[in-house]
């Protein structure tokens, strides 16, 4: 099982054997940088729609686009239109000859069979591409060589327009292209943690975008830009409020704000959603009780549904979080989270909306090991869910840790639609100061094998329906996006936006290749950029697992915010929001026994995984003390005895900081200064912040394991009792 | 008293008689603009500093410099340089010619005797202007015809230097010059009410620019840009936390974030200040006491200035709000606001620091009329305070209404120097989203005349110390600065920030030359853009009177956010939160009677302004309802019942704002697309606000008065009900 569980190394050296589109090899080879370009003053605004020229390299890969012919009757279409006449001046610095139909040699057509007459001509065959999908070819139209985009949709064709802007930007040159691209999964959306007072819950970039306040009045451009980068990636859809959601956004003084949005979506493909509260009958509506099986609770969502849907006629639906973490759902009337869902979804069925009920729950008063409560919860409503209802499940089962086991609810539940849920704001993960690549852990996760239908059954061909034939597929990222200038907080972290839009579009993307091409159209072409670049992205998410703590330890961090370490953290009002809940050290060992001796959590997945986690000789040594509580001698492969290997990982976590600061450095002059000072700003507070991870963890492991550091380490220069008493007020994106 | 009280019309004709610097007629009659100049894309981050050429008058105007000479050895040097640089760059074109002395005709020399031997040589009088003034001479140096700036010290210079920037910017030609300037007050500061998560109380432009989280490790470049449009307009100090403090500011943690932003700051001219938290010694320091007469307090509050000052030598002082609001203070333990305000004094004293103690209190345990409770509180402790105190006052007794007669205290404190509060933030003005430009507001309370010395004891000689004979001088603003990307939140808002600083430089500025300057720098020298936007700014704050209660109606909003009408509020925890305490509207009549039959708040004056604003027949009209309760067909001026007269004030001025609007749309093509479209957006959010405050405050006050509406004038389009049950949740910046 080496594929589903590959061991990263920190030296980032991860690659994954298929065919990929945008082979490394290939773009270095024809990216010929003579000298740096000029380098211009970047606040990181523009993302990866900078369409800065690439370099020299130009002249052969882009040699220009004599003219672009983009029907632009239909909004869809006017936005094609307009980004790529935006794009293609950019490019090219001069703007694009716009004509109504193809005329001459080294044009760009653009369109379906029923905008361009000439497509249609062409006799493309568009047959499985879908709404969505687009053909890029490069073909002979009239007697001339062209590079045609065809879809189907307006869509697809919008699509395609920013396929031929990332080749352009990556310098790839047009010709001899037949691309066909089709999504895999059909929802692709973001999910905002973003309250109504612009608060983000878990965010790290400033201030919700969504200016409520101002809105409908004021439509800020910011909301177009918003569309035009998700639309670039494939995303299509958003979910505008938090999870732990406000009632009041399903007021008419709300909606009305929520149709204006949608509205500068729509011609970029993009749906909106809302969290809904399940309360809202009584919060907003007057009702005495939000009893699913209510005839009134039912046709007041019935109702609510049909308004929200005569302002936003293609509302793509509700997302829910109920019973889980003080929310109010269908278990406060002894009702399952199906009878929940299903009322919901029966209120937008009529109008073609969706449900999205998410599985992240877990009950204080259940005495079992968190990590199994969702399958426990789940798994018996399986094929009691309407045909609209898709069921949102965390890629781990605790909570976006820097690694987890994939959850066990993948594959377990094969007559629903499993929706994956990836976090890309950091919550665990340093916020937006600590530089860390999350593409890894995403692919990571997608390509754990589950094994419930053999070898083969993996987490993506379960959430893209292929495993068990289903036709609704989706997947949602917890968006890092605010009001800051640079979208993101930091400008690495754009790449965690980038990259989640692009394994959405296709799980089998590689997370390196999608890094070199976020960094190409981000930074530069320059190949002495890329290489560097894209190897400190490839390191860096395994320098935040060895720095916070490696080998399957997890839910070690602060109290609350979740920033810095917190090993020691115990008491309060629940076992299961404790470090030592999770880590079990005592003067024995560490590890929670979750084998099934233990918890039995192992038996959730799947029998050739089981039998794998449950043996503490064959469980990856990441995954170690997340399934099995070992004496601190325990013998590595290493050779190392567990406390040594353990200790050391730590200090590796540092070292690849170090090693990616000192990249950085080296990078001065080929990046532009603003965002090279900023991200060396950056790097400098993360190695400060893994050094204190780092110092902290190790000496209060120490205080538990008594043992002597391996020889060669340093001591924590403070006793434990300095780190403990660090404290960290008002750190951003805490839960309110 | 004609000038003490200016009945500002809407039509915004209102021009002080005195000479000014920057004479509308001349600016028109030298920019002959032959067409607009090409329109670039503006976000408004560059502000006032744009340093666009202005148009085709630039040929005359701004010649170009033929070199620059500025001796960059200390930082404030190299500040000034660099400013230079880029002004000069952005205005002609071209970098500048640098040279170390002048050395042919056209130069710029800048300096002071001690950085330059040349301006030494020129033996130019400096005695008088101190140590931030400055000279503007047109001369000849070394034989050649030169513009020099010269100065005392380097901060001095600096602020000459962004003069020069500033005549270049509108237009004016460097020829025949001979400027003497010099702060007419010492302390020029704003007062960020900036909690340390971000929030800022009061706040519509985002979060606090102060990214506490990653201070000190990330200086954002943006500190200096604050800093740099400061010191254009010569603020030489900021308060970075809210005054409702947060004791944490004061650990080890936060002065090391705090002595990184003073670090950016300071070669701007600009120190930093900090709101003290009263209670700090118990919460942070683990007394049991902040008594301030306990030597223990006393102590730690010296050593904590010494913490302080050993991070920051240069740093500013305390500001407090005590025994206000739910503060703690000095009358906890039974002292006086002296006692405390001194003994925090005392502490800062050995390092050159001040205190600027707020009189800002009422209780609510006193059954007095509010608007009295400041002056009873601080009068009697007129002569108590140290030296190093400055007392600072709001401009009005109650709280930065959009119009209140002076504060008594004004005068009435002759041994203390008094320092002013102005709000910049809008808190009553609309928030950001409402164009109302307050230097009207600002100007008329400085030219308001307390006649405690006779004629002409006006406001501003008040608080720049000349009537009373202070040193210590000071001003305040409470910022509207955020992290939004145009600083304030609107376009215009940017104007508040600029007048603020202009007049604390000099108290007796036009409101309307200032408006005409900004306008220059930040959209347009064209007189067809000057004139017309001139004239929206000099009407705005007037509609805002008129639209949202008039004729001396104050403290009418709603409820805790403040935004929108509300003279039906009443009940609460305080009778003075209420808009009902404040009207004391009845079927018989409305106003409060603040004369000696009433609450006597008239008394506070000096006795010529006393028996105005205690005879009906003589206090202006603006201030009727402030001073007097009256019958709803008391006579006005007008000739029409109050009654009437009320209900046109509404009319007209949301006819102000619909011919804001109207204006502002002929201006299409003369400014930039993009703020031209946020500014239309604003200003037609403010028309329907505009409205709903005319119909809501119609509506209550008709139900209270029973009248009929005047004729002609259309009746609210809902009754009262509809209005009273508006709800306006998530409003920003309400207290959290």
């Amino acid at each position: 099982m080496p594929k589903m569980l590959p061991l990263t190394p920190a030296t980032g050296e991860m690659r994954r054997p298929r065919a990929v589109r945008f082979a490394l090899s290939l773009l270095f080879g024809i990216t010929l940088l003579a000298g740096a370009p000029a380098l211009q003053a970047e606040d990181g605004y523009q993302l990866w729609l900078r369409y800065a020229a690439p370099g020299a390299a130009s002249a052969t890969a882009s040699p220009g686009i004599s003219q672009l012919v983009a029907i632009a009757d239909s909004p869809v279409q006017k936005a094609t239109q307009h980004e790529l006449q935006r794009g293609l001046q950019a490019l090219s610095g001069a703007a694009p000859v716009g004509a109504k139909t193809v005329t001459r040699a080294g044009g760009l057509l653009v369109g379906t069979p029923a905008s361009s007459p000439q497509i249609a001509r062409l006799g493309l065959d568009l047959d499985g591409l879908g709404r969505e999908g687009y053909r890029i070819r490069s073909a002979v139209v009239d007697g001339h060589a062209t590079t045609v985009v065809a879809a189907n949709e307006d869509v697809g064709a919008l699509y395609g327009a920013f396929h031929v802007l990332r080749l352009l930007q990556t310098g790839q040159p047009l010709r001899d292209l037949d691309i066909h691209e089709t999504p895999r999964i059909a929802v692709r959306v973001l999910n905002h943690w973003d309250n109504l007072d612009r608060y983000v819950e878990r965010g790290y970039a400033g201030q919700s975008i969504w200016d409520w306040h101002r809105l409908p009045g004021w439509l800020d451009p910011r909301y177009t830009d918003y569309a035009r980068a998700n639309a670039s990636i494939g995303i299509n859809g958003t979910v505008l409020n938090n999870v732990n959601a406000n009632a009041e956004v399903l007021t008419p003084m709300y909606l009305d704000k929520v149709a204006a949005i949608a509205g500068m979506l729509r011609p970029y493909g993009m749906k909106v959603y809302l969290s809904a509260r399940f309360s809202a009958p009584m919060e907003i509506g007057g009702l005495a009780t939000a009893d699913p099986l209510d005839a009134g609770v039912q046709r007041w969502w019935k109702t609510k549904a049909d308004e929200v849907y005569a302002l936003n006629p293609d509302f793509g639906g509700f997302l829910v979080k109920a019973n889980s973490e003080g929310q109010p759902g269908p278990q406060d009337y002894g009702r399952s989270h199906a009878d929940g869902a299903n009322m919901l979804a029966d209120a937008v069925a009529p109008h073609g909306g969706i449900v999205m009920w998410r599985a992240f729950v877990y009950s204080d008063e259940e005495p079992v090991d968190r990590a199994k409560q969702a399958y426990n919860e789940f798994v018996p409503l399986d094929g009691t869910f309407r045909d609209n209802v898709l069921v949102q499940v965390k890629n781990g089962a605790i909570d976006f840790q820097p690694r987890e086991p994939f959850h066990p609810l993948f594959g377990a539940m094969p007559k629903t639609p499993l929706m994956m849920e990836f976090q890309i704001t950091k919550e665990y993960l340093g916020f937006s100061t600590h530089l860390a690549y999350k593409a890894p852990l995403y692919e990571e996760v997608l390509d754990a094998d589950t094994e419930v239908q053999g070898p083969g059954s993996t987490v993506a061909r379960v959430i893209d329906g292929s495993l068990d034939g289903h036709a609704l597929t989706g997947i949602a990222g917890v968006a890092n996006i605010g009001s800051d200038r640079n979208w993101s907080g930091s400008h690495f972290d754009q790449a965690n936006w980038y990259a989640f839009g692009r394994l959405a579009w296709n799980p089998d993307l590689a997370s390196r290749d999608i890094a070199a091409e976020w960094t190409r159209m981000t930074f530069s072409n320059d190949p002495a950029v890329v290489e560097p670049v894209v190897g400190m992205m490839m390191a860096s998410r395994e320098a935040v697992v060895d720095y916070t703590g490696a080998l399957g330890l997890h839910h070690v961090m602060g109290r609350g915010h979740h920033y810095g370490p917190g090993p020691w953290v115990e008491g309060g009002p629940r076992a299961d929001w404790t470090s030592v809940y999770f880590h079990r050290a005592d003067a024995n060992g560490i590890g929670f026994d979750r084998t099934r001796r233990g918890s039995d959590a192992v038996s959730q997945y799947a029998p050739p995984v089981a039998e794998i986690f449950d043996d503490v000789a064959r469980t990856p040594e990441e995954f170690l003390l997340w399934f099995h509580h070992v004496p601190w001698n325990h013998p590595m492969r290493s050779g190392r005895p567990l406390w040594d290997e353990l200790v050391l990982r730590y200090d590796r976590g540092v070292g690849t900081v170090r090693d990616m600061r000192a990249t950085w450095a080296g990078l001065d002059g080929r990046i532009d200064a603003e965002r090279h000072a900023q991200v060396a700003a950056f790097l400098a507070i993360q190695q400060d912040e893994a050094q204190w991870w780092r110092d902290a963890s190790i000496a209060y492991f120490q205080s538990i394991s008594g043992l002597p550091l391996p020889a060669g380490v340093a001591p924590p220069p403070h006793p434990l009792g300095y780190y403990k008493a660090l404290e960290f007020p008002h750190a951003p994106g805490d839960t309110q």
